[in-house]
């Protein structure tokens, strides 16, 4: 990235889309996060769709703390092998993922509010794409969100000021090697 | 990302690429760290390329000390405007920052090394494609290794198990928006 002089000026909060199916969507957010953390600023994760998994970010965000904050709104990725959690719960912790977010983002505490795997709430159906450009709406101007998740709905896409397709072109899961401790989880 | 339940089998260290235009690539690097360090894992990232600008990862790396180390080893972009230095002190810098990778790979201390930005370093011939390999060749076994930058070479595109490409499919400067403190840097 090439920084130009002008980067100093009056803060412009972005709508920041990782999309794809490939690796780096959440790590590229919470990438973001440590960045912004650098400055002092204070963010806040909301983890849509993942459930219970002891996932790393979730230990080393205490050590950023009170600078970072992760919430679990999730119950397991829904209708993936396993999933024995009843829509109605899936919806009801997806719903108040979405209300959370809306409350800490007109708190004016925060300066990046990460909606992590929303897309994939939206694209599973346990929140309408309305809903979610409503809350967009709602954004105060200098407050930056980011998006997660593959399957980004073209609506979002075409409200978001910065979107990424983290594109798979080599994934070792296709020939056998499993999940690793600290890079996938 | 589904986990199975192998995923707490010997670790298997991979080598990961980000490449691409778009936005995600140092961070998802970045995320990878936070992920890792919360299993106490340690993390090194050396920065190629990249010069003294006020990135805030290296305020909040020391906030996650001693598990992460970022080493800075850039004079600044290499042949963008306003760089000034002669080439050879580009390529000094590049060279120690491989030797540095050499030595931390071998001393055993590390989960993961980042090598940031080395795509561009390769691309734009501070660094040789057959010397990173060889570096690759060496990698113990458990050790995960992450390239990032835009166009990588497609020796180390084939070498690696994971690669993604971060697509811009939007982006903010093109409609006039500048770099964003704690976002883009």
């Amino acid at each position: 990235m090439y920084i130009d002089e002008g980067s100093n000026k009056e803060p412009r909060g972005l709508i920041i889309i990782f999309t794809g199916n490939g690796k780096g969507k959440t790590t590229a957010a919470l990438g973001t996060a440590l960045r912004a953390i650098g400055f002092n600023f204070k963010v806040l994760m909301i983890q849509f769709v993942k459930g219970k998994y002891p996932y790393g970010e979730r230990t080393s965000a205490k050590r950023l703390a009170p600078n970072f904050e992760i919430v679990i709104k999730g119950r397991g990725y829904y209708k993936l092998p396993g999933d024995k959690i009843p829509e109605e719960e899936h919806k009801k912790a997806a719903q108040e993922g979405l209300a959370l977010a809306r409350e800490r983002m007109h708190s004016g505490d925060y300066h990046l509010i990460i909606l992590d795997e929303i897309n994939i709430a939206v694209h599973t159906g346990l929140l309408q794409v309305e809903e979610v450009l409503e809350f967009l709406e709602e954004k105060p101007p200098s407050l930056h969100l980011i998006l997660t998740g593959r399957d980004a709905h073209p609506k979002l896409i075409a409200k978001a000021d910065m979107v990424t397709e983290m594109k798979e072109i080599k994934h070792p899961f296709k020939v056998g090697i499993l999940a690793q401790k600290g890079i996938d989880f």
